[in-house]
């Protein structure tokens, strides 16, 4: 039933699909942290961090639901759900950022930010990093050479901070953001933005040292450009200390992006900034997007921030975060396969090595070693060797538990393996 | 309460935000072609395409409810309702349309089409019409004449087909388009695309004379360059002679891009296309729409698609569109103000003259006063100077006689007005 499925999946979707693992999971049911396939086993989801507060969240169902009967206004009538969602969200940011847009999806609102970024400042340039992912809309693509290798001509990719340098990390992070300044004037260009991911999900995850942003955003902000902050995928209370990763580093973009767990899957999205930003970019240009700030979608994001406060998920995502990288610290300390642990709250990196470096393969063996074990785990940065673990924010110490002994269990046999 | 939240939404969100109505409508409710305000008044829906089977419709509520409390995985899991959905999708268009790609908006069907389309054909440039709207990603804001004055160094826009010109229609937008081939070429570049709006909503509605699309057509095709059928407002029955416009035109696009109505307001989309253009992608670039696709987008696209065909809304909305334009001739004939009616089905343009000419003051006029009078619509075209009437495809015959008895005593009450 499951070949079957794949087979008909191949013969309807676009081969620019991809399907996660060896052997592909056929699911037909979630609850909480749990997903369950068509012959009733149940995996461990400690990858998707869409449904942050958890699957089939009942509340957020709920909240779906009612809307949808009652009413599903755009935002070219005036409703009560859009701007009370507006005000509720601007009130979780510096009071500087006054302006909320939405739209559906994190390409849309990269992709929004980058028209802002140009129109407020007159420039076209965008500085990345290395091996960034962004999006997937025509100009978004182009500045994410994780999926590309034909940047557009206004983007420069830049080295992603380095942890093992320490307290050097940021200096030489800024020093490439300088370089790629000199290179766009060199070009005619100036820099609209730098956006970085804050935690750098595709450079191979990246929370720490704390602070490394400041001196390359002090450096694009010098030039003119402005700092957006891509919390896409770190945002809502991911990484464990406050709701935005830029909050750890001490700074206040002048953008930020949101998306993924915003809606916990409904398609949710937006750019919170500056009225003076919103304003440049309003003066030229009518900005309507069919869905984006629906009243089901405010209602829908409403209901996930209250689940989040309601929950005490912040303080929840710091503590098993903190003992999940403690029992992966652990697993470093005995098996080889293993090298650095990096995360903050339940954002995790586990660098995967085998013959002296950092191994795809082997951490693509891991990956489907866990999958078939009931874990479920994806694997991300520029070798594609670090594990990616980042469920959801309702994963509890029980959860951690089971995937540090379960990682233990597949690093063994395939160590046994190796030996054999 | 409305004042005060119009003052509120200001403060809250961007300034790129307009709203509909010189007196902005606060919703509170809908139900089928009823929406409610804030003060209990119901107003006649007979502009918004988005909830085409109905507002707050039950079954579709019901779909989304159930299936985010089930299971919401998105298309990198292997999940039996989005190849459902898929294959029944694919079924309703021609068989050479051999593939389907989710995403979650119209913009981004068409900013991935275009992807597409430059991918597939190895040409950049694109053709559109003069006052064309096809999203608000940058590359397809760039496309879209009537957002901007900017259009991309790679876009030429001509003169959209005059319905006046009758069967003269097709070949003099045919030479429109071949003069853009030739205008590309003389900058070194080559069409990848000539999209179309199948109704050219933006352009004023135009859906006849049937057939004027297709010399266009051939001649892009001629040059190498794909015909993108922009299906997001025609599409899903609303022209009331099978599911697609470009049905009526006796054509077969390469590719086809699917938005509004699909999800009845839950965020769905997608690109249809022929398996040699989504391989050619496919060979180069992974396309992964988070939320595109995911379990919830395809049960309610599914639910959609089971009313649209139990309640026989395609029938409907031709009998009902057909009875509608008839009284709205009736008025033409009456009315100095009314010049050209045009329209399909549920999507009808009714052109505002005064002075002799189009006048999108009077048209504003007449949209406001019909607000005023408890019926929505709004006005679109080159010099916003049409009234566009689009309403739910649940409209009945009782639905349009009220708009067009009300139209008829705003209509009076303008006269009157002007003669005092």
């Amino acid at each position: 039933m499951t070949d079957a499925l794949d087979v008909r999946r191949r013969r309807v979707l676009g081969e620019s699909y991809r399907l996660f693992y060896r052997d592909p999971v056929h699911l037909v049911r979630g609850e909480g942290v749990w997903l369950y396939d068509a012959s009733g086993r149940r995996y461990l989801d400690a990858y998707n961090n869409v449904p942050s507060v958890g699957h089939g969240n009942p509340r957020v169902a709920a909240a779906m639901a009612e809307q949808a009967r009652r009413l599903n206004a755009h935002t070219r009538y005036l409703s009560d759900e859009i701007v009370d969602y507006g005000e509720r969200l601007l009130g979780l940011f510096d009071d500087s950022l006054d302006r909320a847009v939405f739209a559906c999806t994190g390409s849309e609102a990269n992709d929004l930010a980058y028209r802002m970024a140009r129109e407020f400042t007159g420039a076209a340039g965008a500085i990345v990093t290395a091996n960034a992912y962004h999006g997937v809309t025509g100009e978004i693509a182009a500045l994410s050479p994780s999926l590309t290798s034909e940047l557009a001509p206004t983007a420069r990719a830049v080295p992603a901070p380095d942890p093992r340098l320490g307290a050097q990390a940021g200096p030489r992070f800024a020093a490439g953001v300088r370089a790629a300044v000199d290179d766009l004037a060199r070009h005619g260009l100036r820099p609209a933005m730098l956006i970085v991911d804050t935690v750098m999900s595709s450079d191979g995850i990246i929370p720490d040292p704390v602070g490394m942003l400041a001196d390359a955003v002090r450096v694009v902000r010098d030039a003119g450009g402005l700092y957006v902050a891509d919390e896409v995928q770190a945002g809502f209370g991911r990484l464990g200390d406050g709701l935005w990763g830029f909050d750890r580093h001490g700074l206040v973009p002048d953008v930020v992006t949101l998306g993924k767990p915003m809606g916990n899957g409904y398609p949710l999205a937006g750019v919170v900034t500056r009225s003076e930003i919103t304003s440049a970019f309003g003066g030229r240009y009518r900005y309507f997007n069919t869905f984006g700030g629906s009243s089901v979608a405010a209602a829908v994001g409403s209901a996930v921030l209250s689940e989040i406060a309601d929950r005490d998920l912040v303080a929840s995502c710091r503590e098993v975060g903190a003992r999940l990288r403690d029992g992966l610290e652990e697993l470093a300390a005995r098996h080889d396969l293993i090298g650095d642990v990096r995360g903050a709250g339940l954002f995790v990196g586990v660098d995967v090595e085998a013959g002296g470096g950092p191994s795809g393969a082997a951490a693509q063996a891991v990956v489907d070693g866990l999958r078939d074990a009931g874990v479920l785990v994806s694997a991300t940065g520029p070798a594609s060797a670090t594990l990616k673990i980042r469920p959801p924010l309702v994963f509890g110490t029980e959860h951690a538990d089971l995937l540090v002994e379960t990682l233990d269990t597949v690093l063994a046999g395939m160590t046994e393996r190796t030996a054999d």
